[in-house]
C-alpha cells in the first residue's frame, strides 16, 4: 500500500520570494469522510482523483491512491461533488534537501496559508525555513475536506 | 455527461437456463450517499471505479463515470470501504434485442435476484421475459448502495 508521510505546519511569514514554482489548484470532494476521502481535483492543466484513508495516530501517515484522469471528468465530477470547492495556489519552496507545499487559500478560506513536507519516515530531521509557523499535522480541521465543509472564515478567532 | 438510461426488476423465475455468461462480482463503496456514491469493484478478472450522480425523478437515468483499474488496487480500496461488501453473480440474459444483466446476490443479501436493462431512452419499448418480476425503479432500496448498507437479509417481510 502506498503511504504518504507528511508534516503539516501554518506558514507565518513571507515564503513567496523562495518559490520556485506556483500552480492554482481547484478541488472539490466526492466523500469528505476522514475514513475514505475522494477527491477531485485540476491542477495547472491537468486531472485528479485521489483516495485518501484514515490517518495513524498521529496523522502523519495515511493511505492513498491517484490516478491522473482529463481535466473535462474532473469538471463533471465536480458539479455532484459536496458543497464547498477549495481554491488555492501551491508554491513549492526549497529548504535545504526538502521541497515544501505551501497552500494559499482563496474565497471562504482566504486568509489560511499552509506547508506540508514529504518525509520518508515520520521521525526524520528536516529543515525548518523561518516562515514556518506551529505545527498542524493531524490536526483535522486543516484537513482540506474538513475546510471544503467548514471554511477558514467560519471558524472563531 | 455520460448517462445510463436503466429500468430495473425483480426475478421471480428460472433465468439461469437463458444465461449466456456469468461473472462474479465483488463489490464496496466509498461513498454510498446516493448524491455521489463511490463503487469499487472486482468483475471477473477486471477491476473498475465507478462514481455515479443522483438519479432524475424516476430514478432511471443517472450520471455515471467508470474507469477500469488494477485488480489488486482494488483489493487495497475496498480494506477502507465502508462496512458492507456485495457478493453477487452477474448472468447475461437475451430477451429479443435486448441483453439484460441479472444479479444473484450472496451473503446477507441471499435471496434477492434482481434485473436489468439499459435503454435508449426512459420510455423505450422491449420484451419482457417470463421471469421478470414488479419493477423496481428509481426504489433505493435496491440500490446495490443501500444493500451493502441495508443487507435483504435484514428487510421485514
Amino acid at each position: 500500500m502506498a503511504k504518504e508521510i507528511e508534516r503539516k505546519f501554518l506558514v507565518k511569514g513571507d515564503f513567496k520570494d523562495e518559490a520556485f514554482k506556483a500552480t492554482r489548484i481547484t478541488q472539490g470532494y466526492l466523500s469528505s469522510v476522514p475514513e475514505r476521502t475522494v477527491r477531485v481535483r485540476v491542477k495547472g492543466d491537468k486531472g485528479f482523483i485521489t483516495i485518501k484513508g484514515i490517518g495513524n495516530a498521529s496523522g502523519a501517515s495515511r493511505y492513498e491512491w491517484e490516478k491522473e484522469i482529463p481535466v473535462e471528468e474532473v469538471k463533471e465530477l465536480l458539479l455532484i461533488c459536496e458543497p464547498g470547492v477549495i481554491d488555492k495556489t501551491r508554491y513549492l519552496v526549497k529548504a535545504g534537501e526538502f521541497t515544501f507545499e505551501v497552500d494559499e487559500f482563496y474565497g471562504d478560506n482566504e486568509g489560511l496559508v499552509m506547508a506540508e513536507v514529504e518525509l520518508a519516515s515520520v521521525d526524520e530531521d528536516f529543515e525548518r525555513p523561518d516562515w514556518l509557523g506551529a505545527e498542524v499535522t493531524g490536526d483535522r480541521r486543516y484537513y482540506n475536506s474538513h475546510l471544503a465543509r467548514h471554511p477558514y472564515k467560519e471558524w472563531a478567532v
